[in-house]
């Protein structure tokens, strides 16, 4: 039999599938994360004379030879597994025997997921990290080939006053920096460690060193009391949700930047070939679809932060199945946003401004002329203001 | 003492404040709702022998006064009395002495405040709807004047196939008829008659006729069992919210056309003066900025939407004091929803179309093209596309 | 090649998994609809002259053996495909030839995906419906078998009015009757016809019926002018969506009361031994899992309507491809929907109250009491509940 | 006339109302800091030579005697003022003539007002963590008390281990405690000096020292390339609401607890009178609608994030007017959030676990039974725990 609880009741299949819904899918990302906790958890008893060597040594080389054998695609999770944790301990106890039944001596799925789960978390937000860094550097280029150009820079989607393409990439550089430092706070949630707290209780009679853990996964802190630790389920995974919202919010402006920009009457951009695609029913058509795709993802990836913050709200504490349904969104969260900031460094690096296409109106150096009105003739600003406005009366519309 | 549940308890005021919020201002919109509901109550208890005809009369005559005197300014609802609710018994019972107290027999304020809800809800559906109704003429009037003019029509943002500003105006005239008929549908949820139900479980002993305040009142139902009343707090609002949020999608998605129409590379329309604003810094700005605040108003009342719904989710059943933070975002809806269909409706009144910057692309006529050589040479659509393709091969970026 | 708007141009393959994403899983179920659509389509034109009676019988025989084939197994659309669209195009096209190219004259992917998605979402109501029927006959069966038992009626938690099994579930069944009702309305948006209008600007020059596609198809309008139809895309998802959103929420509520009954301390249900779960760490529980992941559902469900909703806003008018994410949470928020009300059908027909453990506190009948006095004496409500409120004093909390 | 921006030309009323909206209210919070923000912004003109010493003086002076005037009272911004800062400069103006005119030389309100906003966040941090502070005492306070009572640990809302409340309250400090680092990191996005951006493209021929008023307002840095700013707004701002949410949700989580606990059937806690309400039908309830209250504040506070994140969403870079409308959600947010947290705490001291009513069942103990097996036998967990499970077999529901 391979699920932990079962207790020889018979079970609907019906009611496997709806409580074990897509779990035996999300959790292929989790396999590696759950073998490097089991293994922690497994030292640690060693240490606290609660599982022999020769246990623990079965144990974590059975463990590591599973992991592999997943990474090689020799097996893995099946809906009958119902999650990564009763796969890997059913294979566990198959191929070592009895020591596997002692894996579990002190701890509970309710710990034992969310140590997984934060440890993959920390190595999601290196991976998102990587690819805002891969962005920031075609912004970079960006501004290397082409960063001199004025362009108009716009208040209410009206011209303004003069800048630059550097100016613009650089505003949006210093939003991705601004993200990587919020990434890099959101690790904080995910650094604690939750490993030891089982069910939420601890573990009554047993010894347990869960600073031991803490150290051996690379942990920052043990999350102190347990019934902290089922409390906190959705904070770091909402607060790295919160951090791509923001990220793709940028994203997605900067898209419905080059959206406008590429406009025919704007023209104001050329985009390669590759990341525009036809039509099928106007033959003259090369349509921007990836910005589209990447302002759309925008919606996508704020709704999992929502989603995520829907599914922990007004719980009771202590655990809560509900919680099961925030990895959907949180993958889906974290997957779209990689490939949005990667789609977009690609589109960045083979775009151009059209410099012959950029359009300068007189009115972008009005605020100038008032500031050099006030240094000659030492009036007021707001005298210098309406003399310059002066100028402008009455014709404004649309400029 | 002015609350009805005072027991002679001492009542700190600073839970006051939080248990009572803002209601004292929300509730002035429900003074009227709240009279009716009450006389089509004691009419009811004094056909059902439960209120003298005396006494009965004495609470309507009451009532319509203290509506009157409300509707005047003469008095307004205190903090001290919590809501709309005590405000008016109390003050009914200081005018018509023990009477007042007569008129509570087989209700409680649960479906007391429903019932007010769902009759001001009922008009509030008709002030939307009038509202649209300006928005229509408004753009019928545009199709009048400027109906006829060529614009490009966009797909992607690009240009794409011939339109018309009559055309352009009609799509976004289905958009707001299809909300009429939207807010129509809504009605059914509001026009469920909660009088009677009283907290949610009847009111054993009483011989009460329900029908009777729902002939009454105009309600086309009278909501059964008693405990489905409670249970539905929320759906009428949230429903109410939904097209409000459909519609304001739509205002949303005509604020953005305008403001790409609007920027000074686009040049297709003017705005009249006292819709645009100025900067404080440049001298020669018009701003849209009712074009921005419009759309800004979209996320508004999306979000309020989401609120309503997010204050019911996961409730058990029988009423939660949860329900009474509803008022505020379902109030903020409905009114910057009106507010913004009805600046609109000015804004279109007054703007123009310039013929003389709309760009029309000779792409725009590729897909004619094709269907022409369809018609003239019988070949397929597939091979008439693709021989108008190959004249637009390599130049059509950013075309 | 098989994509329909494929000119020669080199296509990144990474470009084309962002753009096409999982679109050629998602479609699967959109095969027979797309089939039903061309068909009319194809009829539509070889009425009007512009399809020989060869090519149509073609087009359509060779569309009914795909769409067999299809559900058969036979082939599956491939990332290659992008869509179902051009996956049935491209096939039709292979096995019927030359015929298959002319089945595009007149039409756009823009109103073909959206013609599928119409037909699929009045399947797909349809669908819901049947649940809701499901879960109102368990109910109905629970309040033949239990209906007379008294249970205490809460607000506020509190023990409050006497109830009975057959009201709690009556509310419950009001409320799923009006989600009933409410489908049916959210029906209005998705019967009207979008065929023909193209890409959103119609089909000049070619002389089309759409009126005979309203018939042909089972739309109600057609609906026009042309225009409409893309600033329609998601309002006929977000009309399901929030309609599945109050749906989930009745039986989010349901899930939390049957929590509530089935802790320890009120131990007023049983639940059958299928629908609960064990623990890892704990031998002697039985979890309610189930009601736990309804209750979860709610947030997804939600959340879904907030994601189309955000898709959607402020996007220009004219098709725009960021509306092809709609199409993960629509289909996410249906199958969810119906998934949770199935189950929850299930647990209800095995679900039984425990009269034994029910407790029914004296207070209950206070209420009643003050009535009683009134009748008896004749005295105002508000003196009679200070009375019966006077016997409780000082000992009310937690009674 | 008073509007910065008024230039002679006539301004609908109405669309004064919708612009201005409610800012006239909401910036009564901000004066303090405009008037900060103003002074740093004079004294920098001054020593980079822009303004005389004199009219740095009378700025300087004047601005001081306004904010306290304001405090005091005196005035109050009106509708026809639009906003603080206008308010602020029309009245400096009015008071010290000429000079006044010269203040706003190299900046615009648009870096003006995220100044003031700024600032007024750092401070609004400080009252958060100020109520949390509070709240903290409250538990710690009880764990004083009752620290040592045992209490069921629940999952699934099912009796699970043996806990205490000096664990419950525990769970939730560390949860509060985590809040306050939360809320330390969200002062990062709020210390960027936004001042000398301008309107987001800098003051060109001006040679302002935008990091004097860096270090004057005590900004960590100044946020650079000027084309940042505007781009960031939304951010900050989310990123309190944001932790906000998360602190609600954990404030709610503990109603959700309470709320349970106060029901009859557990019994677990007596609430203090002043906390509770009465019921205007049933004499006998003392309902907890502070608990119910602060349990629907959550939804607000997550919708006003959900708000501010929509409000931005896919706007082009730039000032765009949308951004106004960021402020009513955020002050909702904050407030509201400070309001339920005091409440809290109040509540929490005057709460009292009964533990006479404390139900502790047998299951409770059997992990701890099965982990006494694995020490006392030496087999493994898995066989420990199905003996203990046998124990319990059948006859677990509701157990």
């Amino acid at each position: 039999m391979s699920r932990l609880w079962e207790k020889g009741l018979p079970l609907d299949e019906r009611v496997l599938r709806y409580t074990a819904g897509e779990d035996h899918v999300l959790d292929a990302r989790l396999v590696d994360y759950d073998v490097q906790g089991s293994i922690a958890h497994a030292e640690m008893l060693n240490q606290q004379g609660l599982l022999s060597d020769d246990d623990c040594k079965a144990i974590c080389t059975g463990l590591v030879e599973l992991g592999q054998q997943h990474a090689a695609g020799d097996w893995q999770i099946e809906l009958a597994d119902e999650d990564v944790h009763t796969a890997l301990e059913t294979r566990l106890t198959k191929n070592i025997g009895d020591a596997g039944g002692r894996l579990h001596l002190g701890r509970s799925r309710n710990d034992q997921v969310l140590t997984a789960l934060r440890l993959y978390l920390l190595d999601a937000v290196k991976a998102v990290k990587n690819s805002v860094h891969g962005l920031h550097e075609s912004l970079a280029e960006l501004e290397q080939r082409q960063g001199e150009l004025t362009l108009p820079g716009y208040t209410h989607m009206q011209q303004a006053m003069p800048s630059t393409v550097a100016w613009w990439a650089g505003g949006f550089a210093e939003g991705f920096a601004d993200a990587l430092d919020g990434l890099d706070s959101s690790c904080r949630r995910m650094a604690k460690n939750p490993l030891g707290s089982a069910a939420g209780y601890g573990t009554p009679g047993l010894n347990l060193d869960r600073d031991a853990t803490t150290r051996k996964l690379g942990f920052e802190v043990t999350q102190t009391p347990v019934t902290a630790v089922q409390l906190s389920r959705g904070k770091a995974e909402a607060g790295l949700l919160f951090e791509l919202t923001l990220l793709m919010q940028d994203l997605g402006r900067l898209a419905s930047d080059l959206l406008l920009f590429y406009t025919q009457e704007f023209g104001y951009i050329a985009l390669a070939d590759d990341v525009t695609t036809g039509s099928s029913i106007m033959p003259q058509k090369r349509n921007p679809d990836v910005l589209e795709l990447v302002r759309g993802a925008t919606a996508t990836v704020q709704a999992s932060l929502q989603e995520c913050l829907l599914i922990v709200a007004k719980l009771p504490s202590g655990f809560q199945r509900d919680a099961q349904r925030i990895k959907a969104p949180l993958f889906r969260g974290i997957d779209l946003t990689i490939e949005s900031v990667d789609i977009m460094a690609y589109l960045i690096s083979r775009m151009e401004f059209q410099p012959e296409n950029i359009r300068l109106d007189d009115g972008l150096y009005a605020a100038e002329r008032a500031y050099a009105l006030v240094a000659s003739e030492g009036i007021p600003f707001r005298d210098a203001y309406r003399r310059v406005a002066a100028q402008y009366g009455g014709k404004q519309q649309p400029d």
